[in-house]
């Protein structure tokens, strides 16, 4: 399994519009420090599939028999909005894998075009081919999934956006041989928000389900900024995502 | 007065995602085909105002105090996409002008960040130094206006997205002298939809409104084909509307 971080920002990216500090200023002039929103690509066997849909460019991205699914974690703009634009697509359907959303975003479901939601139950596992993808129920303020994927006795959890861990999906990860979660790490330890981990909560969850190798996403620029100022050390099996990181699992 | 048409496109754009046709194969080699989001910019003495924000690099096109004001035409992801990312910015706030439309698109009234709706009322002008804007409600799916834009004896609507247009609208049009009025052209006159202009509403509106010069926008590869094939002759102060044409007003 190869994993393509896409983008590691959280909702106002890197740089944020009209922002003047040290780490926007930097990310204007260079590129490898910039942050889309949080999108993740998966391939294993000639399959592709999507961890959500925020970038914009999706189009320009994949030829459009590229993708075999889509996998939402929930339905805030900075995860669905890639969608609006190939909807109106033609020739063919993208299965969109997403929590039980009633509302979905905007018009999404009013006008899905060639997106084709199928909407999962928590803890029941989907196969696809050798891929098993089984939804993992996050806290924030939207109803929201995160996703354990596991194939040939390998797996990655990919769990953004959260607060903390319900004590159940705790225990379901506890009871399996984690190599790799990537994880919401939207702000430094300084920053209390109930939607999103502060850099202590990630510390706290890495130690807790004690994975193989953590990443870090969805990572604002106050994160960017904290780390670097503070020169922080990371566990040794701790990285902090970078947009267009390939990871093998 | 200067516009420059930032994008030209239907919701789907041009390329349409996977789309097979003539139009959609040459645009994806072929840039000056391209058609993004119906979009454009009005500078007039130094200042900078843009129309729909469904263009998904405003962040990136514009430093953050370039931009005025933002007038949006309606509340159609493909009108104010652009809007979801550039709200977490920071240090300033930006107006936007709007249909006093009740719902909005997805959560931008519950979290508008930076942008600060302004909701104006049908045909009562609003003056912004020397620029006069009208709003003229339009014939669509959603509440929407069109804009008339008054400097100085000169004049430009902006009239997208509708089916033709309300008598009232018609009759304030034909009682001014209009130098240019870029309007909705979605389709071929052989496709009737209820919600955009073909080709054939827009030179029924054009032969009745009689403006100086008409530029099509809100173009669909449906109608690119169809002029292509058809080699189609315009009527003389016709223009098709191109990405990145700049017009003198």
């Amino acid at each position: 399994m190869k994993v393509t971080l896409l983008g590691t920002g959280a909702a106002g990216g890197v740089p944020v519009f009209g922002c003047q500090c040290h780490i926007c200023l930097s990310a204007k002039i260079t590129p490898s420090l910039r942050r889309n929103p949080a999108c993740a690509l998966i391939e294993l066997d000639g399959a592709a599939y999507l961890i959500d849909a925020g970038i914009m460019d999706i189009g320009e991205r994949f030829e459009s028999s590229f993708l075999n699914a889509i996998f939402l974690t929930h339905f805030h703009p900075d995860h669905v909005q890639g969608l609006f634009h190939i909807r109106w697509g033609s020739g063919f359907r993208i299965p969109i894998f997403c929590p039980p959303d009633k509302e979905g975003c905007a018009d999404l479901y009013k006008n899905p075009g060639i997106l084709d939601f199928r909407q999962l139950k928590k803890f029941e596992p989907l196969d696809i081919d050798e891929l098993r993808v089984t939804p993992l129920p996050l806290i924030h303020s939207k109803l929201t999934y995160g996703y354990l994927f596991t194939n040939a006795g390998t797996s990655m959890a990919y769990l953004t956006d959260t607060k903390g861990l319900p004590p159940a999906v705790t225990d379901y990860l506890n009871a399996i041989v984690l190599d790799c979660l990537i994880i919401d790490t939207t702000s430094p330890p300084t920053v209390e928000n109930r939607n999103h981990n502060n850099y202590n909560d990630t510390l706290a969850i890495h130690e807790s389900i004690r994975p193989k190798k953590t990443v870090l996403t969805h990572i604002s620029h106050d994160l960017d900024n904290w780390l670097n100022e503070n020169n922080t050390s990371l566990p040794e099996n701790m990285l902090i995502g970078r947009d267009n990181m390939m990871i093998k699992i």
